[in-house]
């Protein structure tokens, strides 16, 4: 008998990650004598645990084309980590409870690192309760952190609109500083890592270009040697641009922007680090500073987008709808570089024991010796993922964005179960 | 004896107020028999007094067009405003000087309502020392507060940034919300007016979409009435997405993220109304929040400026010049509306002594009555403003923009002038 599929989106979203969702779908589409209809989490797996899930066979063909272009997560996503198996394994259980219902043999969760870890524990789970489930892991994160893989769609979008921002801002602020501001700072994401951080090293076409200066997680922030090269800058050209990560810390490891919340995975919230740089600029020498800090911006500017990250976006998602369908299970496509310039790129694969719960830091050799700039290597690497353009299409000058019918599959197991 | 023309950039610097000046450069090259050269002040109205001057006519016309999408302000702008003339006279008789040894008889100064006024009293003084000069003020700002005019250029492009920055979030906060963030904060520019604000109201197509509320520095900010609204859009919809202008302001008319600094105009420095509002909603609702500070990034954002306002911004260039060459003087062009959808549009022009220092505030109407939308003439207004997309060139995946020679003009006055 046909089996249907599952999907969902985990995490933080992207501006492409329903790029993977259109992937997912339209291919699934394509092998109807193999797989039969496709369910949407709705809210990610908090979609599966309560039986919530959108019937995305309903949906035109035209619809599920926008996908390629509306940013966010349509089916909703969720910051969610279930309960660790060997405390409690009823979350799990659940699930496939639900997907035994309604006979779903294949199981698409398109996230971070802790979703991959995810997908491999449902796949272990399945096969322990005689329903196997075909697990894929479809990579999704503007962190780029994950592992094993060229890079994570989602990124070359963040980046792009980073690397445009920093250029952007960078010849405004060159002709207000005569007068005005002659700091700018741009706080970007990356917890742990200074990949968008150092995307806006891209911006720095040429040698009087922004970023003067990059601050990154990996380096720790020495205020004295900040200072100088702020005023080095301001000496030399006038001004400085700086692109802060969110995630910079003391020498202590202390996060300059602690706010003490935390999120469902544990994570700190992290915010405010442009407003401390630009706090220790404007007390230590005077300046006039402006800040930004992009946030969700960043990761939803679907108008700006990569084309080559929807591109690859998109082949993930069709990627692990073939790798299922080959008997592949526990695994996440990824990305293969072939070439730098021009970029060249294919698909594979990767086992998810691998890849769970694994972070992919910057190499050290990507940040300059002073730690204010990105080098030529990290160039190499980043230049291309920020590559092409790809426009949504506009209907009174905003984009266009998919809208779902939204039909919700029916319910069928008489306990509910609720989210603790 | 043909005279030779003097441009200048003041103020805030707009993603499209390059186009002016390409405007105003390409117009007079068609006009050689009457204009000699156009002479660019460097850093605004201080490259006169400084006689710091760049000659446009040895740059290419190639990089003259590049001039059309390139961001920030390529001769450099100035937050300067002259002394008063009844208290001291030297620097317009500088001015005069310095136009009259360079032989010039065109003055257009692209800039906000300070820059009309000085445009106009050059005028005044120019005849006043018998070397009379043509002085055309060339609108520009963001904040769309000059009167006389249907909108501003560098208005709309921000506007459209704004427009699309919420729908964007917005529908990344949609699909977080059931875990995690349920409020999101745009925090937007807008000293006094609350234009850009409500520009981000154009998100808001149909019912359930961002932003949920707008904060106007129109109206005062009243704490208990917003907690409610923000509360019932997460009880009602799962979120709130909130565009926040920077100038909100307490029933006091205290500012609610007054920073304690002024600009060279006397002007707060204006920042961190989202950070307020942010903590506000945390500590008395207890949502988890996210917000982002577009700052510089809306001003800048050629990268999605508006077709119309591209347009419009060439189209003022254009006009101030043909204005000059028909002998009119202490003008401004301004931008007609014929026509509201298809919105139609032509030039015309006011007496800069009526515009001078005037501010076009918001009308209440364009205001719902709850304080917290905008109403459908706000959204007839504007919604002709950012319609069309006029993309740069792009290499290597950032946008291209135009380099200039910065070729000096030879200084040829004895004294320096310098700069209080």
């Amino acid at each position: 008998m046909k089996k249907n599929a599952f999907y969902a989106q985990s995490g933080g979203v992207t501006s492409v990650i329903n790029a993977s969702g259109c992937g997912v779908i339209e291919t699934a589409r394509k092998n109807k004598n193999k797989i039969d209809k496709v369910y949407a989490g709705c809210n990610g797996i908090l979609g599966a645990l309560t039986e919530d899930m959108i019937d995305t066979s309903k949906e035109s063909a035209k619809t599920i084309s926008q996908l390629r272009y509306t940013p966010g997560g349509i089916f909703g996503s969720a910051r969610f980590k279930l309960q660790d198996l060997k405390k409690n394994n009823a979350e799990y259980e659940r699930l496939i409870k639900v997907f035994k219902k309604h006979n779903i043999g294949y199981f698409f969760y398109n996230g971070g690192g802790d979703s991959m870890d995810t997908a491999h524990k449902v796949s272990l789970i399945s096969r322990k309760m005689n329903f196997p489930i075909t697990c894929i892991g479809i990579p999704k994160t503007v962190d780029n952190d994950l592992p094993y893989t060229d890079t994570c769609p989602g990124f070359g979008s963040a980046a792009k609109y980073i690397a445009i921002s920093t250029k952007e801002a960078g010849l405004d602020v060159a002709s207000m500083a005569k007068t005005s501001t002659k700091v700018f700072i741009l706080e970007v994401m990356g917890r742990h890592a200074g990949w968008l951080a150092a995307a806006g090293g891209l911006a720095k076409e040429e040698k009087k270009d922004a970023p003067q200066i990059i601050l990154f997680p990996e380096i720790a922030f020495n205020q004295k040697k900040f200072l100088k090269a702020v005023n080095n800058s301001v000496k030399d050209i006038g001004f400085c641009v700086i692109v802060v990560s969110e995630g910079i810390k003391d020498s202590k490891g202390k996060f300059l922007a602690e706010m003490g919340t935390t999120d469902a995975f544990g994570h700190s919230q992290l915010g405010g680090a442009a407003i401390n740089v630009a706090d220790i600029v404007k007390s230590k020498l005077g300046y006039k500073y402006h800040y930004a800090i992009a946030d969700y911006l960043q990761r939803s500017a679907r108008h700006i987008s990569s084309k080559t990250d929807v591109e690859q976006a998109y082949a993930v998602g069709k990627k692990a709808v073939e790798l299922a369908l080959q008997g592949k299970n526990s695994v996440m496509p990824t990305i293969v570089r072939k070439n730098d310039n021009p970029y060249k790129w294919t698909t594979s694969y990767v086992d998810l024991r691998k890849v769970a719960n694994k972070e992919r830091m910057m190499p050290r050799k990507f940040i300059s010796r002073d730690g204010f700039q990105i080098t030529a290597s990290c160039r190499k690497y980043l230049a291309p993922l920020i590559c092409g353009e790809d426009y949504p299409p506009y209907k009174n000058g905003l984009p266009i964005s998919a809208k779902l019918k939204n039909i919700r599959v029916r319910r069928m197991l008489k306990e509910k179960f609720m989210i603790k």
